[in-house]
C-alpha cells in the first residue's frame, strides 16, 4: 500500500481532467466528489475509477465539453441532460437545484439523461442532508444483476443512497447498491485465492456458485437477499425501481444497453434520480433535527450480539475513515498507482503522487 | 379451507366497523382496502388483521370516530394527522392528495402522522399507478427488526411499496418488508412442525437460529440479507430509512413504542409516508409508460434458470391471484373463520361468512 494525501490526489486529478479538456468548473467538481468518495473509504468509486475513465475518454465516450442543462423544469420537478458528460458536475447540479426546490416547496426531485458514472451516490445525499433536508439519489448501470429465477444479468448494481440530517449525531447515510455485494468484492475474493460465500453470484445455469475466479469471469451477482429463500426478489424489486427512476424516467438507455446494437456498453448513457425533502415545512422546524438524534441514539445502544462489535447506525463506518484518512492520508494498492502513472503519462501531465 | 366471496367479505367486515361505531365512508374505505388486499393473495394484511383490530378496538387503541385532517400543506408536501384512527381511511386521503399534488407540480409527497395499522402497503402505490404516476409508500410498525450486530429488536417490519404504471403491461407493483420474511412466514414453518432457514430468525444471543417454535416466541427477526456476509446491514439500512420517512418525519412513536412507558404498544401511534411523482411532467408525455414495457417485457424475457419458472415481475403474483379470486372466492383456513364468527359476536352483528 502506498498512502497518498488528498491534496496531492486532487492536484493529480485536476491535472489529468484539465488536460482532457475539461472546463476548471467541471474538473474541479469531478475531483471534489472523487476525494471525497476516498477519503470516506469507498476506493471503488473514487481515484479508483480513474484507470475506467481513461479508457472510456480515449475511446470517445466521454463528452469532456458537455452541455449541461435544464431541459424541463416545474415548481418541484426538473430533467437535466447530461450530455455524455461524466456524471460528476450534472450530479451536483441537480442535487442543488433539488434541495432549491425543496426549501422553496417542500419538496424537489430532478432527474439526469445521458449521463456516466457519477462516483458515488452517497455524495449527493450528504450533500442535502448538509443543508438541513433529506436526501435521496440512485443510479442505474450496465447489466450484472441476474433477476430471481434468471440465469443472465438484466439490471445494474443500482445503487440508492438516503441521508437525513440530525442535531447532535452525523447525519444518518445510506449508499447500498441492491445487489448483495458490489461486484469488487468478488475480486478481491479472486486476488486472495478464496471462494466467494454462496449467495453472492451465479454460475451460468443461474444457481449458487462460490469459485471466484469463474464469479469474476460471469460477472452474474445475486439481488439483495442472495436466494429466493432469503428474498432475493426484494432486491430484484429494489434495482428494478432505482432502474425506473433513472433510466425510464429520464430516457436514457434500459440497464445501459445501446438499443442500436443491443450490447452493454460501458455505462455511457445512465440516468440518475435525486430528490430532497424539507422536513421542516412538514414538521414543526427543528423537531424532526431532534427526534433523529433519538432514533440514532436508540439504534447506537441496541445491545450487541458481540460487545467487542457495538451496533451501527448508516454512515459510521464512512465518518470513521474520513476522519483517520483526514489525518494519515489514503492509502492505494500499488496496481492502482502504476494505473495512475500511465493515465497521467497517457494525458501528458506530471505524475505527482509519487513526489 | 373455505372460501367466501368478495361480496359477502366485503358485506361481513362493513357490518362489524359499522357496529363499533365507524362512518359510513370510514367503513367504507377500510373494507375495500382489506378486500382487495385477500383479492391479491396477501392474506396477512386484509380479513387476517381483524382479530387483531377488534381486540385494538376493545381495548381502546382505536378512534373509530377520529377527526383526520390535513395539519400541514404547501405546494408539494402535507401532512395529515390520522387521529388514533384506523390507518385505511387517513391513508387514502393522503395517497389521493399526493396524487393531487404530483399531477399539478410534478410530486407530491404526504405523510401521515398518529395512525394504526393501515394494510397492505402496496394498495396505495396502485392507486397511483392506476392515475398514471408513480407512487411510492411506506409505514412504520412495532420492533421486530434485530439491527446488524444487535440482539434486540429494535425497529418494525418497515415495508415499503412502489409502483409505476406502464402502458400495454399492468403497472410494476413491489410491496415488500425490509426483514427478509414477514413474520407470518415463522408462524407458518412453527405450524408445520418444520425449522426455519438459517437467516430468517434470531436467538437472545443474536445469534442465527432454525427452531420455529423459539422463533416465534422470540420475535427476533434479520434485516433483508439476513446475515453481515449477505448484506443484512442493507437490510437494515433500508428498515432505518422507512423509520425516518415515517415515524421521525410525522413525529409519531418511535418504532411504535410508548415513550412514556418505554414499552411496544401495538403499533398505535404509527406513521404513514406516500409519494407520488408524475413523470409526464419530467419526460414527454407518454414516453415513460412506453419505456415501462421496454422495462417489464425485457425482465420477463430474461432466460429462466428452470424452464418450468420464468422471471417474474414485480407485481406477477398479486395479479394472478387477484384474477383467480375474483373468479373461485377467498380462501380462509378454519381458524380465521371461526376468529371472524367471534368478532362478529364481539360486534353484535350476523355472521355472514357461513351463510
Amino acid at each position: 500500500m502506498i498512502v497518498v494525501t488528498a491534496d496531492v490526489l486532487r492536484r493529480q486529478l485536476s491535472s489529468i481532467f484539465l488536460a482532457w479538456g475539461m472546463s476548471a468548473e467541471h474538473a474541479e467538481t469531478a475531483v471534489t466528489v472523487m476525494v471525497e468518495t476516498d477519503l470516506t473509504g469507498v476506493d471503488s468509486h473514487g481515484v479508483g475509477m480513474i484507470p475506467t475513465y481513461d479508457r472510456w475518454f480515449r475511446e470517445g465516450k466521454i463528452n469532456v465539453r458537455p452541455d449541461i442543462r435544464i431541459v424541463r423544469e416545474r415548481k418541484s420537478v426538473a430533467m437535466i441532460d447530461a450530455d455524455r458528460s461524466l456524471g460528476h458536475a450534472p450530479s451536483v447540479k441537480a442535487m442543488k437545484l433539488a434541495i432549491e426546490k425543496a426549501k422553496a416547496s417542500g419538496i424537489g426531485v430532478v432527474a439526469v439523461a445521458h449521463s456516466n458514472h457519477f462516483g458515488a451516490a452517497g455524495y449527493y445525499t450528504l450533500m442535502a442532508a448538509r443543508e438541513g433536508v433529506i436526501g435521496m439519489s440512485a443510479t442505474n448501470a450496465g447489466p450484472i444483476l441476474v433477476p430471481t429465477f434468471g440465469r443472465e444479468p438484466r439490471l445494474g448494481t443500482n445503487p440508492i443512497s438516503f441521508a437525513a440530517p440530525a442535531k447532535r449525531n452525523k447525519p444518518f447515510w445510506l449508499d447500498m447498491a441492491t445487489t448483495t455485494v458490489a461486484f469488487g468484492k468478488v475480486n478481491i475474493a479472486r486476488r486472495a485465492g478464496k471462494p466467494v460465500p454462496e449467495g453472492w453470484a451465479l454460475g451460468e445455469d443461474g444457481r449458487p456458485m462460490t469459485d471466484s475466479q469463474r464469479a469474476f469471469e460471469l460477472r452474474r451477482l445475486t439481488p439483495l437477499g442472495g436466494t429466493r429463500e432469503l428474498g432475493s426478489h426484494k432486491g430484484y424489486g429494489l434495482g428494478a425501481m432505482v432502474e425506473i427512476l433513472c433510466s425510464t424516467l429520464t430516457g436514457s438507455w434500459l440497464a445501459a444497453v445501446d438499443p442500436a446494437t443491443g450490447k452493454a456498453g460501458d455505462q455511457n448513457d445512465i440516468g440518475h434520480f435525486f430528490l430532497a425533502l424539507n422536513p421542516d415545512l412538514v414538521r414543526e422546524e427543528g423537531e424532526f433535527a431532534e427526534d433523529m438524534d433519538r432514533l440514532i441514539d436508540m439504534l447506537h445502544e441496541t445491545p450487541p450480539a458481540d460487545p467487542a462489535q457495538p451496533v451501527l447506525v448508516a454512515g459510521d463506518p464512512e465518518y470513521a475513515s474520513y476522519e483517520e484518512r483526514s489525518k494519515s492520508g489514503i492509502p492505494m494498492t500499488d496496481t492502482l498507482f502504476e494505473e495512475v502513472r500511465l493515465v497521467s503519462q497517457n494525458a501528458g501531465v506530471p505524475f505527482l503522487l509519487g513526489n
